[in-house]
């Protein structure tokens, strides 16, 4: 890619040679004379590479072809997917997968080495499903989606295009729902309900997404999830969220558009996260919790200057105790009291 | 199933129509004529269910067929297992599966594609291996389980009776065990154990159970566990205990009967879980914290009460500190020693 | 493997009979006469076993082989290994393997069945995939590894020798990386580096070791880590480090040398772990946080004795807050000011 098409590309002013040849893009650091990358300060930064995508309000020096752009970051990313696309597999359907005869495989999709696709269900244009993926029946999945190996979508569910599950996922199982009887045994409540992940949604490795007990557990379009995270049944999550590392979220809670949650955070059940809200890592949401737009921390959640206060306090239980026994001695020495002697330490008693 | 089936399954007393068909659950919200759903509440409730399983004491009109019983959650449980079935796979046994030749698979069994079975190994009658399953040597799998697609179980290990692995659950794999030597090199502590998992157990998806050490790792009948849990080595679960998703038990930690954990909950080694004990999510337990019958939350792990009091002398923390600056000024401001004038402040010198 | 050769194994001292003939090691209290165990206390302990490892100045009776070594659990560990030897398979290429003719596979390789290996890729000598184990394009795997059933390396990661992939473990997926635009979408940040993992590396079951991003993430010589813990891109960690189950490890930070993490730990990104820290179970660390040498605990993580005195003051809360009220009453009946009359509780309107 020449620098010119790059400038074109994320709408930016070059300076420098417009005909250098970018391969590659790399981290400001290693980057070598045929490799972008970006820098967000406005300073000189050292580097190798042959095109810098940098701030507007950028005054360093640099010795090789300048695109100054409104987000350089953002540029990166959007050059990074036209010079490292997707990985292509196929067209092919490998002779060890197991596709039922209902099921209906869309234009230049890629069924891997042992891979199953179930009955009725439906691959739309371009996916592929790479090795030991495995559909269940009556799954419709959509266009351009990459099932990662060892994924799995279990029956019934429905993926839109674009969605990528990276290797182990598993969406579709059961929720975890029972009725206690009056022994005490458990009896399952139904888990008979579905998953639909909407468009542009990825989903992490080993992430575990639960069918509905009776609803629909759903994933909306745009929605990233990173590995390792639970999502319970009949959970509904917006558009545009973005769900860190190992967190779960339990059953029928609702998330709205544009979260951010942190990792290892801990959800209850039939919480409501408000559009905007952003969760640190680590919290505790309790069931039922109502968070607002805004920054929250801690368990119980709690917005993040209150928690930073609390904490700050509970640092500075330490003198407040000191500060208490001062005051303490000093009344009592004061005191014309004798039974209220510190020596005998009144307030030791209570 | 006609409305009075229903009724007799449950034990429960029918006003209505008592030939209404009924061929689904439903949720109260969105069900339909042929459905049933349940309610909870004695009032009214707005459903198009033409089958409602309500309380004894239910006072609200409902121009469908009801039937009245002690609790409506279990029964609806208990009806949906008749209505859906867990789904029959089979009997069969897959060209593609890898099945050796010692292994004995008994009726009716369901051997999908891509499972191996190994050498020794039985499976009992009845039981699913849906695809990717994999089984190893020596294992004893007993009637009736599902292991869901891409779960494992190790060398060695048993499985009673209607033991459900969920997609991509491992069962004996290596507990994490090693002793440094005078380098500061790990060497393996023996993890020569096994796994025994009782009747009706549930293992969620992803969910890990190491095997013992040196004895074994046991999971009693009736007990449920989650997504995405870590069970380890040598750890004794007793019976008609429920986990859930994200949590880590360390090793030898022994949960007694009829135990709930919530969520994320993280148990040291070598703890004792009371029977009866419920952990709340996100709770910590120390090794070798004896938990007793009761509520428990918090890190470290207290009965609720104390967690709830101390939550409530934390947040009124800010109020206590302004009370003893409050009474600084009033002392100091008596004082007749002019060296202790709060101007200068001699508390900040403690 | 007779007592005198155990004893030359382990470098121990022998008494008693020094060819009595050991097949396994046993837990100490259910070993039988053809077990070794260890015992770590030097009074007599109740035990069958045929062999004893304890410690040099054991004082007990023993009416077996007894061996005296300075780490009786170290010495257990290792005649275990001789004992109980990893389990061979093969050599074997099983028929259904899918091996890519540009691939490499040395000597003594068992490739089980239904697994991949992807063009160019090379396995070493000795070295172990087991059902279901895949390994992408690119992929270079030392000698004497075992890739567990359903494991997984992704394009261009490398593995050392002696490495154990367990169970469902994930090595080289996508970083959890995005930048959002104005509308808010998330564009996928690239993530083209890699993973190298060293020698003698352990993963747990289900565990997620990203790719970098740009870069690589790497994990030192003789590190072991838990099941279901969540490595993110460009994580680096040093020689024998120890990470126990469902820890997650956020992008970039680095963990060197010498370190132990408990489970269920949180850290944040860019965050630096020096040499021989260990942290306590649950603790958070926070992004770009230095945690130097010593042991650390709670959330936000801090040095264990300030954990321990903070948590001491937070449970002497409830007695400060009463101190403080008998202050307050003691100085406001004493008061001459009939506004600060206690039954006026000035103090409640701060």
């Amino acid at each position: 890619m020449k620098a010119h098409e790059i400038a074109a590309l994320v709408a930016g002013t070059l300076s420098g040679d417009p005909n250098v040849d970018i391969t590659c893009v790399a981290d400001v650091r290693s980057a070598t004379p045929s490799d972008a990358a970006f820098a967000e300060k406005t300073e000189t930064v050292q580097t190798g590479a042959g095109c810098l995508l940098v701030p507007l309000d950028f005054e360093g020096d640099f010795a090789g072809c300048l695109i100054k752009v409104k987000a350089p970051k953002l540029a990166f990313a959007i050059l990074a997917a036209e010079l490292h696309p997707r990985k292509m597999r196929g067209p092919e359907i490998h002779p060890s997968a197991i596709v039922a005869g209902s099921a209906s495989v869309g234009d230049g999709v890629f069924v891997g080495a042992f891979t199953c696709v179930g009955e009725n269900s439906r691959i739309g244009d371009g996916t592929q499903l790479r090795a030991g993926a495995k559909v269940g029946d009556d799954v419709r999945i959509g266009q351009n989606c990459v099932l990662h190996p060892n994924s799995f979508v279990e029956d019934g569910c429905t993926l839109g295009n674009n969605v990528v599950l990276h290797t182990g996922a598993v969406v579709g199982a059961d929720g975890f729902g029972y009725v206690a009887d009056e022994s005490g045994n458990y009896h399952k409540f139904p888990q008979i309900g579905s998953v639909i992940i909407e468009d542009d949604v990825e989903i992490g490795a080993n992430t575990c997404v639960d069918r509905g007990a009776l609803g629909e557990t759903r994933i909306g379009a745009g929605t990233k999830i990173d590995n390792l995270v639970q999502i319970a049944h009949n959970v509904q999550i917006g558009r545009r969220v973005v769900i860190a590392a190992q967190t779960g979220i339990s059953g029928s809670t609702v998330i709205e558009d544009d979260c951010v949650i942190g990792g290892q955070v801990g959800m209850g059940d039939h919480a409501l996260v408000r559009s905007g809200a952003v969760i640190g890592s680590q919290a505790g949401v309790l069931p039922g919790k109502i968070v607002r737009r805004g920054v929250w921390w801690g368990t119980p959640v709690q917005p993040l200057d209150e928690y930073k206060r609390q904490n700050a306090h509970v640092k500075g239980l330490e003198r407040l105790k000191a500060e208490v026994q001062i005051l303490k001695q000093k009344i009592y020495s004061t005191s014309s009291d004798p039974l209220e002697d510190p020596e005998q330490r009144p307030l030791d008693r209570p």
